[in-house]
């Protein structure tokens, strides 16, 4: 584990150097066939732009970084070091010296690597910060730009990987491999393809934020490990996620932190909450690598417009395979609207009428009028993207039917085969000639539908106006209840009628005022726990039952005491704002209870919040029926529920003296929420522990 | 919607006829070609067997059925009918009559397509029953048996189907012919490849049962839209899984009724009780087709020996897809046990000092030593399976030095790996040759891994004695609470301390020999939900306490009164058995609590069932931590709730005039287990509705 801070980021210093270099120079080449120098050397020479090779030892190289920079005269953007992890420090600065603006080191041994490694790691990070060069690893097995055949990669096959519209940026120099091989087979192209390894300079955001400037990528592929700069990398997603789509798969859902932490040097971040909030931030959020390339098949097509509820239709030529779309559609979520009756008497035209025709359309093997069938489910107003699914047959060229109907000038329109290998690379070439994302299979279509989906969910949740700004609290600790309740009313979250007591006389006066029954809790800021304290004391009625109380409270030794009115039965939901140690203030819901609470059914928002987006918090949970009438209970009004979550929110981004508020239960009622007890954290007791990620 | 009977099974006769016929017919051939006549004709040239064609207006063909049993002599075990619905039933006759012993139907217009079409299916259940000729379909495209050249198929890709170790048991033809086609793309063979269509004689147990038989069949791959007879089919899935592996799709998360029904004419099935219990049959249940596929790739080599938690190692040439599959294993619950120290050492040895050797083992890229790290791990005793994944390189043959290291005749072995589409070939090629499961990217072989483990729990599970025979329940109704609760009593599960009592002087006199607090309760066996009504009080401590609560319980007009002494706190537990209309008795587990409700977090099983496997229901509950002493609450004894769940499931079993039973909660306290409330429901009112299929 290391502690080595990244270098500063330094804003003027772009990519352009190390992702789009005039000269490239290989540092520690080899002319030794298989050694690592040579693989990469012999890799690097489909480059269209000059090569310089430096090696002390090897005839026909330069021996020094200086001769080599001399001989090239200036034109050296970026040097590719194949050299251990001692020697790289003062190669990086010889290279930043000679004006080289850009530097990939492959070679591991640094953070991950014990106490030496960590000397080599601040010596580099130290070179970075001083020469400004920008680094991109260690330990990372490079990038490669098919488009201007730059492959900096140890891994022969990248060659095989075809230009195209996607950028992958990935966490590990493997992944990015895997990812870009597995496009390749999918038949869909990269236009930039990065393993960022160690990150110490170059970090996810960085790619993210120069890729929101290349017009060569039309979608990105994002996998994460782990975040360093959570707000900047959130801001990255923003604004590129603006204009082009980014689908995220972030590692980590079980504890492989030991793992982890052997290849990247680094901690862990809450897999739930990164991923809560890059979806916050318009990133569609996929399970494993084979939803990633899927989702960016997809989506590298057309992008749907921004929506909140996007309709989707389906045209299957065997009903089986359809059913399996449609089922895994609806448990994502996605509509299936039922088709227009003008649209159903449309497609009834060209179908024999036993087919299922109201949304799936099932056409049975297609025939003559298939192409208008495909128009008149595209052009239904209720429609917003269309997939098309059949087996492959010699006698139909599915993509050449799709493109015919002219479906795809109206709504995003997916293909989806079966078939063996070659007429399936058959259907692939079709398709990509006609320029329709094709998917292998019923499940690979559905999650380049729901991809769609989310991409425009996610874009319809971002146009919603931010939070207003919120003023700091004015009240100060201690954060007993009481007082964290005042800050609740300050922001205008109901709370049951109270009164503070210091003797019994008060608590039986607050009693008659009140009405019963009320509740008497001990009120000590320094106590978390009450109730497992015996600290509180339900259902009062009586002047009996409020001495009896008030005994027992003496007896745990309370000084101070709250009488308050009993809230009506109802739901009970706990909602709370923390600084997440990576991300910073996050807003948080659940439903409250203990079963609630171990499935772990909990949803998260980076602060500030749209209330649109507090909202939409509510659709993360699992138990939401709860909360809307079930059994004849309360239906939650969710512009109250987005007020109490983006006031919490506010409270932290205000006032730094706060690390946690946490309102559990707050209850719904028949006539609203109403908190019933609340507690303040300040921002030293956050650090002694027991708050942490989620 | 049908409501036509299935043929009766007849034990006798068997399916050979129908998947190794001595000769085919083809009723309805044509010589036009695309004709679907003609393609199947077309198709069925391939098979080792005489082919004769019908069609009275073709010339070169033999113009009816008789004439082409004449030519045939009697070696016609196959018709496959290429004609319309309402000819089909007298072509079954004729054939039947002339000595074929089985048909395939593809045609559509049966049940699933009005009035009209239930006439011609009630026509050819008439005739499979009274001639016995087995049938498979109608509304299917068919099947085919690569071996033998047999393609009973109008998709002419089916040739590309390899003859392999994987038979496909497909509710749907379309689905059937996607998952042979991803299986050939895969580089899996098939054995036999079957879509059911509408099942009306030929139903997935009757293809499961041919299994057993089938020498070739090494792997089964299941998918179900909907099930017949559940009985039949549990009992073909539990005979199979117990000799070889069984892998199940069930279609149905969400609500995909309405299609399903045109498409199958049936009611769908439960989703979730469907696969609950073909798990407890012995199937391993996947998601979706491409872990279908995942999963029997796996499982075509080496199955792992029964084990209720196999240990699983993964060797891994790059850390960051090894970190994917670490993730996906761990998060199926799959263990991947610390190696033992001398496996490390022994492992050392060949591997740089850097890397993460204790599971997974991160060795770099392969190099000299790789296959003796295989071996190691593989020697090492807590490792029941083994994975190896690597990026495809030139110089590495990854399937090769897996062999070499002998690891795959210590244990399971799958080989993963990632590259371009030829790289991936020549692995698939070089696997294929050696007898190693090899499976593409990280996801993929953690899903194989899961599908092994899945397999092992299953069978382990099996291996358990069943529950011993149950007596029938002594007892008759009306079932109000107290008689529930005397059966609970004779079941050996425990309830509070009560008395039956008829007046306010029975009451009193209950309350003071239970000693406060009780609970007093409406007891009248045609209200189910007495809360609502008014008709429970809880708490009563005092004479004055008694009073009101009998007032309250004469004011909604109670006859008989149930006082039962108050339970200690706890964690609330729903158990239940009913009888499911598709799979007769079943048990259930769920939390208490709404939140446990909305989230449909329940445990389901079919009764009978051994201690063991009502004990592990336990651990389908995504709440279980609740039951494990979760913040110092009380702890589960697993023997005590299996014996509740095995004595429900038995009055079932043995009581035909109990149609349900519930308890509801059943309460886990600090000494155990207490029923606090049940409801009895005879046959007669359960037909009633309102306790459907969960």
């Amino acid at each position: 584990m290391t502690s080595t801070p990244t270098a500063p980021r330094l804003a003027a210093a772009t990519l352009e150097p190390l992702f789009a270099p005039s000269g490239v120079m290989v540092v520690g080449a080899s002319a030794t066939p298989g050694k690592l120098g040579a693989v990469m050397a012999e890799s690097l020479r489909g480059h269209d732009a000059p090569l310089y090779l430096v090696n002390n030892r090897a005839a026909g190289m330069h021996a020094t970084i200086g001769d080599a920079l001399a001989a090239a005269g200036g034109e050296v953007d970026l040097a590719v070091m194949c050299i251990p992890a001692p020697a790289t420090a003062q190669a990086l600065r010889e290279c930043a010296a000679g004006g080289v603006r850009a530097a990939l080191v492959c070679a591991g041994g640094f953070g991950e690597a014990g106490p030496a490694g960590e000397a080599h790691e601040r010596a580099i990070v130290q070179a970075v910060r001083e020469t400004g060069i920008r680094l991109l690893g260690p330990n990372t097995s490079g990038f490669f730009v098919p488009g201007r055949g730059l492959r900096a990669s140890f891994v022969p096959g990248v060659a095989a990987v075809r230009p195209g519209p996607v950028a992958v940026v990935a966490a590990s120099g493997g992944v990015n491999h895997a990812l870009a091989f597995r496009l390749q087979r999918a038949g869909v192209g990269v236009s930039l393809a990065v393993g960022l390894g160690a990150s110490l300079d170059v970090g996810a955001e960085d790619v993210l934020e120069h890729l929101v400037g290349d017009d060569g990528t039309r979608v990105v592929a994002l996998h994460l490990e782990t975040v360093k700069d959570g707000p900047a990398l959130l801001r990255a997603v923003e604004r590129l996620a603006a204009i082009k789509p980014v689908v995220a798969l972030v590692v980590g859902r079980s504890d492989v932190s030991e793992f982890a932490a052997s290849h990247t040097g680094a901690l862990a971040t809450s897999w739930r909450t990164t991923r809560a909030l890059l979806r916050q931030a318009g990133a569609v959020l996929v399970d494993d690598e084979e939803a990633l390339v899927d989702a960016v098949t997809a989506l590298a097509g057309r992008r749907l417009a921004p929506s909140s509820a996007p309709g989707v239709a389906l045209i299957t030529a065997q009903a089986g395979p359809g059913l399996l779309v449609a089922d895994a559609l609806q448990s994502a979520g996605v509509d299936l609207p039922r088709l227009s009756l003008q649209t159903q008497a449309a497609v009834a035209e060209h179908l024999p009428p036993i087919t299922f025709q109201a949304n799936p359309v099932d056409t049975g093997r297609p025939g003559a009028g298939f192409d208008r069938v495909v128009a008149a489910v595209a052009a239904d107003p209720a429609v917003d993207a269309l997939a098309v699914y059949g087996l492959t047959e010699p006698v139909v060229d599915l993509p050449a039917a799709v493109a015919r109907s002219g479906a795809a000038d109206v709504v995003p329109v997916l293909v989806g085969v079966d078939g063996p290998q070659g007429d399936l690379d058959q259907a692939r070439e079709s398709a990509a000639a006609l320029g329709l994302p094709l998917l292998a299979g019923p499940t690979a279509l559905a999650r380049g539908l729901v991809a769609l989906v989310e991409d425009a969910r996610a874009q319809y949740a971002r146009s919603v106006e931010p939070a207003p700004a919120v003023e700091p609290a004015h009240l100060t600790g201690p954060w007993d209840e009481i007082r964290a309740k005042e800050l609740l009313d300050q922001l205008g979250v109901r709370t049951p009628p109270r009164r503070r007591c210091t003797n019994r006389s008060q608590a039986h006066e607050a009693l008659g005022t009140l009405g019963g029954p009320v509740a008497v809790k001990l009120v000590d800021a320094a106590v978390l726990h009450k109730t497992e304290l015996g600290g509180v004391h339900l259902n009062i009625r009586t002047t009996a039952e409020m001495d009896h109380a008030l005994d027992a409270l003496e007896a745990v030794g309370a000084r101070e005491l709250l009488v308050e009115s009993m809230a009506a039965t109802g739901v009970d939901l706990i909602v709370g704002a923390r600084r997440d140690h990576v991300f910073g203030p996050v807003v948080l819901l659940g439903l409250g209870g203990t079963a609630a609470e171990v499935m772990a059914d909990v949803a998260i928002r980076s602060a500030p919040l749209s209330e649109q987006a507090a909202a939409d918090m509510l659709d993360d949970l699992q138990g939401r029926a709860l909360l809307l009438g079930h059994r004849s209970g309360p239906v939650v009004d969710r512009t109250e529920l987005a007020r109490v979550l983006t006031a919490l929110g506010g409270v932290l981004r205000a006032t730094p003296a706060i690390d946690e508020v946490e309102v559990n239960p707050l209850r719904l009622t028949a006539s609203g929420l109403l908190a019933l007890d609340a507690v303040v954290i300040p921002s030293q007791a956050a650090h002694a522990g027991d708050h942490g990620s989620l």
